[in-house]
């Protein structure tokens, strides 16, 4: 079999554009020096666009999580009422970060592949009046649901002063975003997604609104203090050495997002979305999510008559085809489909019809081609972007 | 002038090898995937000889403030008193890490460029029976220290059952460190430094005796919670995605040194140190710290006659020669050059060469040559490494 070739078709890390990998490799430059500065003051403009802000956006080396926990520790107080909005994994995480700092968590659960529902949010929070800051999912990564987050924000705006805080790591940057507009108050992403870098730098932006709390905060933190990231990016630097070879990636990555326009790339992850989706129903698999949660970014497969663990298992084994497995309760129930960042829908029509393969050589009865018929359909109908 | 083309002697990020730069093109994989775990088990023992130790090294992404910050938040309650011993910004650093957590915060500071006196550590433990750690610096990057740790240890044993928690960023890899016998209880370091790698990772082992204190500890923390890393590490993985690019050029950094062998590494940052003193002496110029104290990986000069701010100026405006400044207090009393990871004697007479015609052009009395001969003959004296 050809080595050195892998398919990577996971919801991040996704795989990294040939442009991005070479800017990468810039040599290294001195964090405190001029070029630094340089590079931080042009990544503005484009970060902002991608998060629908005017508000400058952090850049601080960490995974994902250390984005979300940022965006806890710094809004919050020990004993403080906040409402966490679970539909999976990541809405899990994002309470269990704030039961870590002490805060009297309440979670609204919506079922694995549901949205979120904005009124029961407002009617919650009518109730709730002590809720301090509400925590969202955008794109639930655990089950390929994509939150509407724009209504949730209407909602919130309409029953509550509580913050908005949403993470957004697995859509922004692949999806509709407008911080400002919907009034997100922060918003954090991870570089792994959409944003087609390796995994080490999230991505935070704050609300006016949020700042404020943020300045009152009691919370112990040092490296984690957003304070310490504005002031520091006022004046185009860090607080700490940042993770230079990724921010030589994303002025390149962004640049690729700029140059194939935003509207486009949201076009082109709407296609992929559907494309997958049409080629699983041709096949007769179920689908976790409904056409309207589903997230552009990545599909939840069910896998009802055979077993997705050994799906998985023969798409690497056989095609270096990687494949994503449920998490926690969904382990063995779903398999998930990346389609996220540096992706085309000609790479989505290669996925199916090595995914019919694999399905046949489980013993599956699959029609050869059909779920490729199907996609190659929505691709020439939704026009070749 | 040439382009593209930078000299880059800074006490980090320090240069990238081009076999680092091309390991960490890897193409990226699924971070819960057989790969990684693959990656993960392989990297132990390496970095465990350099740390010197037969604990588990974790690795977070995060700058070595973030490293700093997880030895103080897993270690001690808010309230505990602690130490931390101050010799220059690095130092301060920890103390103010400290603070931001609530502890009761003893400095014992020592003047810039002098190393810390074990002995006057063992004096206050003695009459602070209540200091539940002492928090050290390696190599103070400020001034080109290089403190006493395996002293330093040993008098705290005599005195006390304090943690002994260092921060090892500017020179673990580069100088003997023996975290096990030494007694060392927690020892950080970071990716850009002797590790010749881009910056965004951070290091950290932990002694048996600091992991009882870590599975006690109440501070609030999620992403920093080292039992997290600990757990994970067992089973060859990560709690949270890791920097994997940076992991991919982790494994072939540490083969470099291996295949260098520790000892020559130390050796070459040994010889690299004597070439830069003597050249500055030969040249009349003053260092900050004295010979026994000086750090193998750093060198302040002090700007007595002359601007050093001018000198970094001339120097990277007409050779793209990168030096550091001094910081704080010490801005515009002192240059440092950094000589570290990937750096050879050789950079060093070139280096040498470059400073001598920046302080000619400076208007200062030089004789050309008299720096880069005094390193010629060191270098030949200790053996061409």
């Amino acid at each position: 079999m050809l080595v050195d070739y892998q398919l990577l078709r996971i919801p991040g890390p996704t795989p990294v554009p040939p442009s991005v990998e070479r800017a990468m490799l810039s040599p290294m430059i001195g964090h405190r020096n001029q070029e630094t500065k340089d590079l931080l003051r042009r990544l503005k403009p484009g970060l902002q666009k991608v998060f629908g802000t005017n508000e400058d956006v952090m850049l601080i080396a960490g995974s994902g999580t250390a984005g979300l926990e940022i965006a806890v520790c710094n809004t919050v107080n020990p004993g403080d009422e906040v409402l966490v909005i679970v539909t999976g994994s990541f809405g899990e995480r994002f309470a269990k970060i704030c039961e870590a700092y002490h805060l009297q968590v309440h979670r609204i659960r919506f079922p694995n592949g549901k949205a979120l529902q904005p009124k029961a949010i407002k009617t919650f929070l009518e109730t709730n009046p002590t809720i301090k800051a509400v925590f969202a999912t955008y794109c639930e990564t655990s089950t390929g649901v994509l939150n509407p987050i724009q209504d949730l924000a209407i909602q919130i705006k309409q029953a509550s002063d509580a913050l908005l805080i949403v993470d957004g790591v697995s859509c922004v940057g692949a999806v509709d975003t407008k911080m400002d507009d919907w009034g997100i108050d922060i918003l954090v992403t991870g570089s792994q997604k959409a944003f087609m870098l390796p995994p080490g730098l999230t991505l935070v932006a704050v609300s006016q609104k949020a700042w404020s709390h943020i300045y009152h905060n009691k919370q112990p933190r040092y490296y984690f203090d957003l304070r310490k990231y504005q002031q520091s990016l006022y004046h185009n630097t860090t607080p700490f050495t940042p993770p230079l070879s990724l921010l030589f990636g994303l002025e390149e990555s962004v640049r690729l997002i700029e140059k194939e326009g935003l509207f486009t790339v949201y076009k082109r992850h709407k296609i992929m979305k559907e494309m997958i989706r049409a080629a699983f129903t041709a096949l007769d698999l179920d689908l976790l999510t409904n056409d309207l949660d589903a997230s552009p970014t990545v599909t939840a497969v069910k896998a009802i008559d055979f077993s997705a663990e050994e799906l998985r298992k023969i798409a690497k084994k056989e095609f270096n085809l990687v494949l994503a497995g449920g998490q926690n309760e969904l382990k063995g129930e779903i398999f998930r489909v990346g389609h996220m960042g540096y992706c085309s829908p000609a790479d989505m029509l290669l996925t199916i019809s090595l995914i019919e393969i694999a399905l046949l050589r489980l013993g599956k009865q699959v029609e050869l081609g059909a779920g490729v018929r199907a996609a190659q359909l929505i691709w020439i109908q939704e026009g070749l972007v």
